[in-house]
Parts: C-alpha cells; structure tokens; sequence
C-alpha cells in the first residue's frame, strides 16, 4: 500500500482495532479492498451495518478531495461475509464545498451494500442552532450494555461490537435486559471505543448503529434487519465519551423505524442517523 | 406508450396535475422518460427537489414488482432544466417482501439526481407505535402559505409549486412572513394538492420538501439547497389533508439538516423525511 498515491488519507492508528478493521487499501490493479474483520459482528457471524458504513466511508474519504464523510446514505442488499471485501466508488460531483460518489462494497456472493457518500471538511465552527444534550445519568451510574445483553440473552462468545465498543446504558432505558421494559422505545447511553481511540466522523457512522434495537424497549427482542440507513456527520467529535440516543419512530406492517442523535463530550451534537428496518420478530 | 408493456403501473388519472407532471413513459428503445414540468419550480426556475424525487420514485416503481416507494433516498448533484429527462433505473435486489433499485435522473446537462430505492407493497396495518399527530389549528385557522410567502417576499408570479399545493401555516409557524420569527426552526401546516388530487405514497416525497426553510422561522429568510434527501413513507395516506410539520436540526458551518414529519387526516404518521442542505445565506 503506498498511502501517497491515494487522494485522500485519512488519520489510520495500527493501534486501533477500529482503524485497521476499516482500513481500505489500493490493490495493484487499482481497485480499492478491504479485509472485513469477523470481529465486529453482532452475533451470528452476522456483522454490524455500521462496521460495514465506515469501511464505505473510508472508501468514499479516498477518493474524495474532502476529509470527512457528512452524509452517508446506504442500502443493505445482503449479509456480507467476513473477509475479502471490494469498493467501487463511482465519482459523482465535485467542488469546492462537497463531493458526492457513490460506493458499492461486494465479496464473492456479490453487492451486499451500496452507499451514496457526500463528503466534506469539517471546521470547527460555532453552532448557528443546535440541538442540545439530553440529561443523562454520569457515564459511572450507567450498566455496561455488554452485560446487560448477556444478562437479557446469555451468549458465549459475547459479540464482537460488545466487546470492541464500550456502551453504558442509562438505566431508564435498560429495564428490558431485567423483564421490565420502559414501554417507550428509547434506548439511550455513553459509547467510546474499548481500546480508548476517540471517535472521529468515521467513527460516527459506526456508532449511529451500534445500540440495541429499540424495539426491546418495548419488550420485542429480535432482531431488526437494516433495509436503508442515513448518517449525517454534523461536527467533529471532541475526544471523550459520546452520548448516543436512539429513538423507535413507527413500527407497522412488518417495518419499523429509528432515529439516532449523538453528542460529543462538549455537549454539541455530532451526528443523525435515520434507518427503515424490518420489524422484529421477537 | 404501451402500459401493458410495463413491469408496475401506478395508478395516474389525466386530471390530476402530479400525476401528469410526474408521467414516466417508457421510449422506443425500452428506456425511461419523463418531461419535467416547469409549472413545479420553487422561483427562479429551480425545479422542487421533492417533484423530481416523485419523478424518480414512480420510474422504481414502475420497474419493480412492488406498488410503492417506502424509501427514497437522494443526492441532488445539479439543478436539472425542464424539459426532457431520462431515467435509469438499476435493480438492486428483489424479494417478496421488497426490491431495491437505483435510479439516475438525467437532462441534457448530464446526471442531477441520484436516488436509491426501496420498494415494497404497503397494507393498512395497526400501528403497533406510533408517532401520534401534534396539536394544531384547523385548517379554517391557518393562512395560506403561498398569501403569506407573497407577503414576505413579494414575488410575480408566484412560484408553480405555490399554485399547484394548498399550503396552510400554523399561525404559531408563520410570524416569520410579517417580520415576527418565531426563533425556534418549526413549520407546521395542513397540505393537499391545489386539484383536490388524494395523497398517495408518491406525493409523499413531493410534501416531504415542500414547506419553506426552516430557517424562515429564524429570520433567514435564504434557500437552502438540498445535498441528501430521504423519505420514508410509513404507511398509505388517507384522503383528505395532511398535516405536515418541518423542524431543523442543526445549523452550523455552511450546513442545516431538517426533519419532516407528516400525519394524514385520520391522524396516522404516514411519511417522515430527513434532508441534509447548504445553509442558506438570508
């Protein structure tokens, strides 16, 4: 990988397991490929949409005079599998502000995920209106989600994004791992990386999918497969915990939707996510 | 053109000024067309991005098994001209339950608009939650929209999009047209088609960018050009009006992000849409 032939070159630390599960490198036919990590699943060998965004969004940096991903709009074909993975990214529009490209992540059984990337620069400007912090129990009165999960479904081995995301769940919004779910479909807590990276705007479109459904807040624990998802990265992230709140919109007819809003540790909201989903089973 | 040559074929009644506005026809080579309508500009020429998500959205759906658009999402690349455009529509994926394409608007200038969509056939299903419809005004309470714009920016003539909708503002939305901003980015109003034309789940992504700025409401009374657009349609729209609210997000460094939500008359939440755009200048 010669990083100096690439357009863009985003921040990578070998040292964070984030950093090197997402890295996209330049194949020698000049191609763009990753290596999906089976580390970041979320049971079943199945991985995280989110896990799967950033890989796209790293793609989109790339090729992009811009640093950061600000809008990410995806559509999940299929479950990739862990491994080889390629991007295509189908350059757009370009200009000063934004470029927009459109990136399509395949393994062997084909498109699993195709994404409409608009990238930008982020600055650090002040906030014309913003939308402020919601109260939130200290990151030490909050329960690790990775046990709350467990003790809710026990599993052996605990997921990968359990392990590699540090959640803490504020516990107005955890009673569903004890039988007592709040009945509203809010499920709200602090996140940072396990391995102490602070996040990034890439970082965002990971943890814009990485709470528990909110339809266990309601008492439904299945699953809920990712159909469309929209990230909007809104300013860069201080380092420090961040405050992710996800909140169920409508559930009929077998879809359900959800919102997401993250704020960063100064208390500025950092990102937006939007995702239609198939209803849980459960 | 030949319907019955037609994989879907949303219904579309000649009296209806949508329905004639947004005709996809297939051409003689098997492609796509459409001629986009001058009558639904928003000043200036510029063309409302929430027509020509319509225009896109009814070529997925003529081309997938599935009735209705139950995800649209966009990138605006370019302002496109009235007049004849071209649709590709690339399938995706296609199930029983839903299909998702990719569709590509084109003028002569080239590509302007990028739309990925899901497709899928809605019911009328009890809402296990739903988002219940806000308090406001009838609509004998409300003043028109297009009477109020003209107020605050006198305009000759008046924009299409402001004869061919029947907007009602909210008068607790509206102090922005005589000088009074409310300081909080809501909009809020009844809407139906100016033709007595029922919604239907298409029109939902002509409503769904249809109230003015949310910035008006802060006293910035510029455009804000849309980057990202998604709509979700949540369900079948029953006839009559509806009520559709717009709250901004986030404005900050040259960016806004905005949410609608739209409730139809029997009070049901049947279609939300997030947009990411350029901060307007006003």
């Amino acid at each position: 990988m010669h990083p100096g032939t690439l357009i863009g070159v985003p921040q990578t630390d070998p040292s964070s397991q984030f950093d090197v599960a997402t890295t996209v490198r330049r194949t020698d036919g000049g191609g763009l490929a990753a290596d999906l990590d089976p580390g970041w699943d979320v049971g079943g060998g199945i991985l995280n949409g989110g896990y799967l965004l950033a890989v796209a969004g790293r793609a989109a940096v790339l090729e992009s005079p811009h640093a950061h991903p600000v809008a990410l709009s995806a559509t999940y074909l299929r479950a990739p599998a862990a491994g080889p993975a390629t991007l295509t990214v189908s350059p757009a529009s370009s200009g000063r502000t934004l470029a927009n490209s459109l990136v399509t992540l395949a393994d062997a059984g084909g498109p699993a995920l195709v994404v409409q990337a608009t990238t930008a620069t982020l600055g650090h400007d002040e906030a014309i209106w913003a939308e402020p912090m919601p109260d939130a129990p200290s990151v030490e009165h909050c329960a690790s989600a990775a046990e709350l999960r467990h003790v809710a479904q026990p599993v052996d081995p605990l997921p990968g994004l359990s392990q590699r995301l540090d959640t803490r769940l504020d516990p107005a919004t955890s009673g569903w791992a004890v039988g007592r779910p709040s009945g509203e479909p809010v499920i709200r807590g602090w996140m940072r990386f396990s391995d102490g990276r602070d996040a990034d705007p890439l970082a965002m479109a990971l943890f814009a999918d990485a709470l528990p459904p909110t339809g266990f807040a309601l008492g439904r624990m299945g699953w809920a497969p990712t159909v469309q998802l929209q990230v909007l990265v809104r300013a860069l992230p201080a380092p420090g915990w961040c405050l992710v709140e996800a909140r169920g919109g409508d559930m009929a007819g077998g879809w359900v939707d959800e919102d997401y809003r993250i704020w960063d540790s100064s208390g500025r909201l950092v990102a937006r996510s939007r995702q239609l989903a198939r209803a849980s089973r459960g």
